[in-house]
């Protein structure tokens, strides 16, 4: 009898052991595109790791290590994808060389504001379309947080017709330059450190870079005052990267952790990015007056919008993919705008 | 020795069961305001329970039911408050009897946008008032998913000028009511099975409802063709409460699990709330080309303006904690809008 309650009570601890919340600590890696003190767009995998490990109590435990660490920004998928990392931190239109597919998940051109977009990604096809693009890599890829619309960047002087772009040296990279080059515009890459002396020297002549937040620290201001607002990067959207064998391994619970987690994180940075962009435009306005903010004419808007289409075009022509995806991204985003231009843009132009 | 090592093998056991991870299954209720199908109001409790209940591995469940099956909609916070249920899902703005200043945390006519008043929540003071005013109901509160801009609703007559508000019978609740009330508005309230009879008939001229998802479906269009856009629910955000005690008594991990499944699913639910609208609003446009989408005229919008604004003044004359938040509400307001219209407003507007 004694030997059976002994008996008894060891399968019962075997069970324990062997049930997934019993399991041994689960230790993942986590490489950024960023510096680890980049915020808000280093928030992410740092509110990640925190949620991953209270909610697990302690039992799963994500490191991350920022560029300073693995000198490997551009990296990351590669990474990933080799296992060095079970995770990283990055924006899907770094990949547009392994895939030009990819930029979809970032943003485009012209293309869907953060509303718009996460509609599509979770209830349109988006998520299904990015799931089939980064199949081949043996990655998963989940949104990691949105900066919102970026700001169209710096000018020396104002820019008052299409003629104008004409022979304009600017740094901007990825499909916004191939749209600008359509223009005429002489469409350079130049590293962050030597921006502002190129600017300020004149070997450019306008730059773009990201919102008020991150510009003003550059001092973009003191030399090219017209400050231009966006249209190349409505909504761009982090990625968190998982590796698939990685994650197939997981306990049932710490993939639900994890997915949960990623959601609640890349959801906060959209919030801290705006709270940050609100407190940072409204001190430039106090701080420089002198900044000249400028929408850009709509005749350029219009050129800028034809030669996007032909730069979309050019693609689908080749890429039967891209043509699949931009058709499905057109057709959601024209009814998604239809709503948007009359719910948030009717509100916003109330007493206009 | 062989002694020692049951009793060490014992001691283990015991500790395993005493960590947090191997306690006794946690078995909550949670009441809802809506009927458990009336999606996307009611998709957060679910979505809820069903990431607590994956991420707890089982040992975490939480009940869901509708108002078909407590009877009480307008009963959540006292439930709550007595513990018959641990959770609600409901509106902040349904406590303005007990407190005034619950309405600050649902929305408010004229006030912020969803992207701005989350920034409010998190990055301003919002999640600090909101504890302020919901500890004296021993209940946490937590934003619970929004339904972004409702619509101004259903009028028989198009509205030209203040004048055309004079004498109109409109059901309109909440604070919206007591602005239009100032502008001689007659304002009634009348049960949901009431409105489409009562408008038809002429006992009420016009009637705010939610937005085209829900308005079709009750068919107002039919015999009130004017459809105003919103200016009275700039971002209804519903809520999460809690019954403090019972959260208290929780494990860590499973405080953890709660508060970021909350924040996923009410981020969910906006995301599912602006796809639908999309998908309606579409619908509506096709299936019934003849209703009339409208603005309010600037001089209607300026005087509701106006009136919202006394409304404001004199709750702040007699109640100091809502001074103090209306004052802090308004100075956000007022520096996230002059990025909203700029950056938002801006890209929605780049071809007029």
């Amino acid at each position: 009898m004694k030997r059976i309650v002994k008996a008894a009570a060891l399968v019962g601890v075997v069970a324990l052991l062997a049930s997934p919340l019993a399991a041994k600590k689960v230790k993942w890696k986590l490489a950024e595109t960023w510096p680890s003190t980049l915020t808000p767009l280093a928030s992410p995998p740092l509110k990640l790791a925190q949620y991953v490990k209270e909610m697990s109590d302690g039992k799963f435990i994500i490191k991350v290590e920022g560029k300073e660490k693995h000198k490997a920004p551009l990296g990351i998928l590669d990474m990933v994808k080799g296992g060095q990392y079970q995770m990283g931190h990055s924006g899907s239109y770094y990949w547009k060389g392994k895939d030009i597919n990819t930029v979809w998940f970032t943003t485009v051109p012209f293309g869907m504001t953060p509303s718009e977009q996460y509609a599509w990604f979770y209830y349109g096809n988006g998520m299904k379309y990015m799931k089939e693009v980064y199949d081949k890599f043996g990655v998963m890829n989940f949104p990691g947080g949105n900066t919102g619309n970026q700001m169209g960047g710096w000018f020396r002087k104002e820019i008052n017709s299409v003629d104008d772009l004409k022979g304009l040296k600017m740094r901007i990279p990825g499909l916004a330059g191939e749209v600008l080059a359509k223009l005429g515009v002489n469409v350079t890459n130049i590293p962050a450190g030597e921006l502002y002396t190129s600017l300020d020297r004149g070997t450019i002549d306008a730059l773009e870079w990201v919102g008020p937040g991150m510009d003003i620290k550059m001092g973009f201001h003191k030399v090219a005052p017209y400050y231009y607002t966006g249209w190349h990067e409505p909504a761009s959207e982090m990625q968190f990267l998982v590796n698939k064998k990685a994650y197939n391994k997981l306990p049932d619970n710490f993939k639900a952790i994890l997915v949960t987690a990623m959601k609640a994180a890349a959801f906060d940075m959209y919030v801290e990015n705006f709270a940050e962009s609100v407190k940072a435009w409204d001190k430039m306005k106090k701080d420089f007056p002198n900044i000249k903010v400028k929408h850009f004419p709509k005749p350029v808007i219009g050129a800028m919008r034809k030669a996007a289409t032909e730069v979309y075009e050019s693609y689908a022509a080749k890429n039967p993919k891209f043509k699949e995806i931009y058709e499905d991204y057109t057709s959601y985003m024209k009814k998604a705008r239809a709503w948007s231009q009359m719910m948030q843009g009717g509100y916003l132009n109330l007493d206009k």
